[in-house]
């Protein structure tokens, strides 16, 4: 999410969310800290402009929406379909309007000239935009790389990038995701060769996992299916709505006849069937995680199954992804991945493509965008060897303000920028204490006691009740729950002074320490004392 | 862990642990199930031989002398002195006897006559084995790659390998690690390059973190200080243990006056000094995660310091590395990493190093070893290339027999050979259960209410205790306690029927519903009802 202003005008770029690491435990996903523009009623927004619809740009429509409505969208056809069902999930479809433009059109968004240029990525309808503002025009390239031989023969506006170059470019804000790969991103048209490859060997089914969204890679699965006479069904909710959107834009062109329903794959003979499957990330819940475990509703992995996971494996899920891959060679499938066979390529630009991108946009000033600090970094290492002066990069994490005029770039205040954790119907409610908690059960679980006692003595009325999980299983831990009632009676025994907080602690304090004792782990460890 | 039987005899070849997946919640490390030996007293083990001193070949060498002790164990000189330490430091040093071989030495161990060979990989002293067994010679490669230029000048030994393939090898047990990558693994030498580079133009301090074990990048390391005059100190308990070690015994080679204590470097200039560090797999409590948080007791990242993480991101970490290095940026230094430059190269052998150890050896018989599934199918796809018939090829993961003669190779019966989870002081008491309550826990938490409550009646008695951790941040949630004292008011005072069971089971049903309803999460929840 970027933030332009200009006077009191601005506008925003993209609202996308962040996928949790495998530490923010129980975080469903996180969204851009927008409060920013909550304490700003002086400033006005004109406008949410859209570079292309994956998640990362478009995932927190709704809560934008929800906090900020009446504002309107603008987007590209496809992209702009994707965010109408964001939109109608979350009933807020008549909270706003969402403006369509054909990728290298120009539109007012306000003051603000807006002129979109086609871009090449792993989605179409893709652009970036070249916004001419008072103090010069800024380019921000969305995601992007310069494929010359895409899938859909759409390339990237190279003339467009020539002509701002021509009239000048202020500030080029860049997508700096692939920063630290050396090379050129290779074409789409590499995987083409691969599944050739695949399709004229496999005997059996052939199943390619990707991306919901990957709607060029879902075409280059069509054109195989009708070269090699097979059907293609599509497997996952999402998936299967993505290509009816898709068709219905016109921007994925399959036959009727080579699409067969998933229901109806039995009447198909293996050999002449493709299916194409969500769940190329290893989650447990989509359609390849499912058929890891044998756990799909309609679908089985059987030997002689070809399965090709065409996807990028986001950082982070390194070990779902690879544990699928596993659990689905041992059901006996033939498992086809990248470094196996070149079965995916990267959609976002490799340093010689961001090179290029300065070249043609020539800019005063650079501002790296799109990836962790450490792709920032390389981005404004490859900045400086084109030329453009240290002084004239700024490299900011998210929530510090940049300002620019024609003749400098200083790196401003610090706004709220941090992660919104949505967890559940939370939002931003989970804060450090919640995860630390969390971490704590994680790791050693938590014992519980309760305890009645005569308030006089301290002597226990009945057997206490122990509650406890995660910790370590109770039918095998005889001995240690007995030491556990043994604390409890020395504590509560000698604890003649009747301060109940007093007592607790004591008991608490007590049972940690034999806990850790016994067991080299440190659970959490509550008691509760009723006294009589 | 490998066993290899003949007759009722047996060797063990390594003993080494797991790290833990992301999701193997609360677990410190993995040991191999090894109750199939304990179930087999008429089985005489003659010993335990080990391959080189890494933690996933060694690591769980007290557990096993524990369970089987006065087995003998056999390692070359590096390696022996790794064992030892972690024999004493469980105090089982007694229990068994460590004979001491040198790389290409051959020793007899039962009635098994071993012909150790070196090989290279990031740890000097490693070796393989030839096993001469009634049936023929199985070789097994240990971990290794073909560096012809290793750091210390020790090749891995063609000339044993060709003498082996002149006798006869009727089994190959081959590393498999890096099957499914292409080419050769590049020499440790290409990091010198590297590092000569970065020592020439950094400014101030130089900071290398690298596995405690990776003597030969110490070495490096210590060269390098010599070329540029700087001064080397070891950050880190095991490092530096490791480093006393290896010069004790000769394989690291470093003058008394490079080397500085960590404590007296504020006494050398910045550009003459370096440091070695450990934590270059991001773990919070070593130097480098430290350092990232500025948490270490005697040193601090300032700018000008140059940072190289000089190690393989271990599958699983990616995140808490990236992690790492972005703070580390934060704090000022510059950090370089592969593949920023080449500051790293793999210990394993690449495909065609594989290759070529299948046509040094020749073997009838293939099983491909050490890695997951996948790389060991993709090592057996390289076999069938090389001309070893599918049928002699036996792809299998941990558990199961393998039964070879000279004739035929067949895969036998599944033994247990699953993961033992370690956890603090309990060993395999963490099963599929407390592991699922974890789960739950670290998604959602749990919340238990403890009430008093009149039996006739059900009237409460007092205001219900509400304990909770992981779930809502409690201080910002005081209207869903409100509705959760409501709901604890609802049920029981409508629960005339006094079986507290079934009061309890009640409550908590409404609790988890109510809950759910309001926050979309689902934490445990417990409820305690005393009866008054």
């Amino acid at each position: 999410m970027t933030v332009i202003e200009s006077g009191g005008d601005a506008i925003i770029i993209d609202t996308g969310i962040m996928f949790p690491a495998n530490d923010m435990l129980g975080v469903d996903y996180i969204i851009p800290d927008f409060r920013y523009l909550l304490d700003r009623p002086d400033l006005k927004i004109h406008g949410i402009l859209y570079t292309h619809g994956h998640e990362d740009h478009t995932g927190a429509v709704a809560h934008v929406v929800e906090a900020l409505p009446s504002i309107p969208l603008y987007a590209t056809p496809l992209t702009a379909a994707l965010l109408e069902v964001k939109l109608r999930d979350a009933r807020l479809i008549n909270e706003t309007q969402i403006n369509v433009f054909k990728p290298g059109e120009d539109f007012d968004v306000g003051p603000f000239k807006i002129e979109s240029f086609h871009v090449t990525h792993s989605i179409p309808d893709c652009v970036g935009f070249g916004i001419n503002t008072p103090h010069g025009l800024v380019v921000h390239t969305g995601d992007y790389k310069f494929d010359n031989t895409p899938i859909d023969g759409k390339r990237t506006d190279y003339a467009k990038l020539a002509e701002f170059s021509r009239r000048g470019v202020l500030l080029l804000l860049g997508d700096s995701t692939n920063a630290e790969r050396p090379g050129w991103t290779q074409s789409e048209q590499i995987v083409n060769v691969a599944f050739d490859n695949i399709f004229r060997q496999a005997a059996g089914r052939i199943i390619v996992a990707t991306f919901a969204s990957h709607i060029a890679r879902v075409q280059q699965v069509a054109d195989m299916a009708r070269r090699y006479g097979r059907k293609l069904a599509i497997a996952g909710h999402s998936m299967t709505e993505n290509v009816k959107t898709a068709r219905r834009l016109g921007v994925l062109d399959i036959d009727d006849n080579i699409l067969v329903d998933l229901n109806r794959i039995s009447g198909v003979l293996p050999h002449q069937l493709v299916i194409m499957a969500t769940g190329s990330q290893g989650e447990p819940s989509a359609v390849l995680g499912r058929l890891a475990t044998g756990q799909h509703r309609s679908l089985d992995v059987t030997p002689g199954d070809t399965i090709v996971v065409s996807a990028h494996t986001i950082p982070g899920n390194e070990e779902t992804v690879s544990r699928t891959i596993n659990k689905l060679f041992q059901r006996g499938a033939d498992v086809i991945y990248d470094p196996i066979a070149p079965v995916h390529v990267s959609g976002h630009a490799c340093q010689e493509e961001m090179k290029l991108m300065m070249t043609l946009t020539n800019p005063k000033f650079f501002v790296p965008v799109h990836g962790e600090l450490r792709h920032l970094r390389a981005n404004s290492r490859l900045a400086v060897m084109m030329g453009i002066p240290q002084p004239n990069i700024a490299v900011v994490e998210n929530g510090m303000v940049i300002e620019v005029d024609k003749h400098s770039i200083r790196v401003g205040e610090r706004i709220p920028g941090g992660y919104v954790f949505v967890d559940g119907g939370g939002v931003g409610d989970i804060g450090r204490a919640v995860m630390r908690d969390r971490e704590i059960l994680a790791r050693d679980g938590f014992i519980m006691v309760v305890a009645n006692v005569e308030a006089e003595t301290g002597r226990l009325i009945g057997d206490p009740e122990i509650i406890s999980r995660g910790f370590v299983y109770l039918k095998d831990a005889d001995r240690l729950m007995t030491s556990v009632k043994q604390t409890i009676n020395d504590v509560l025994a000698g604890s003649r002074a009747s301060r109940n907080g007093k007592r607790r602690e004591m008991l608490q304090e007590s049972l940690s320490r034999m806990l850790y004792n016994e067991t080299k782990r440190r659970p959490m460890v509550f008691g509760v004392i009723n006294e009589h």
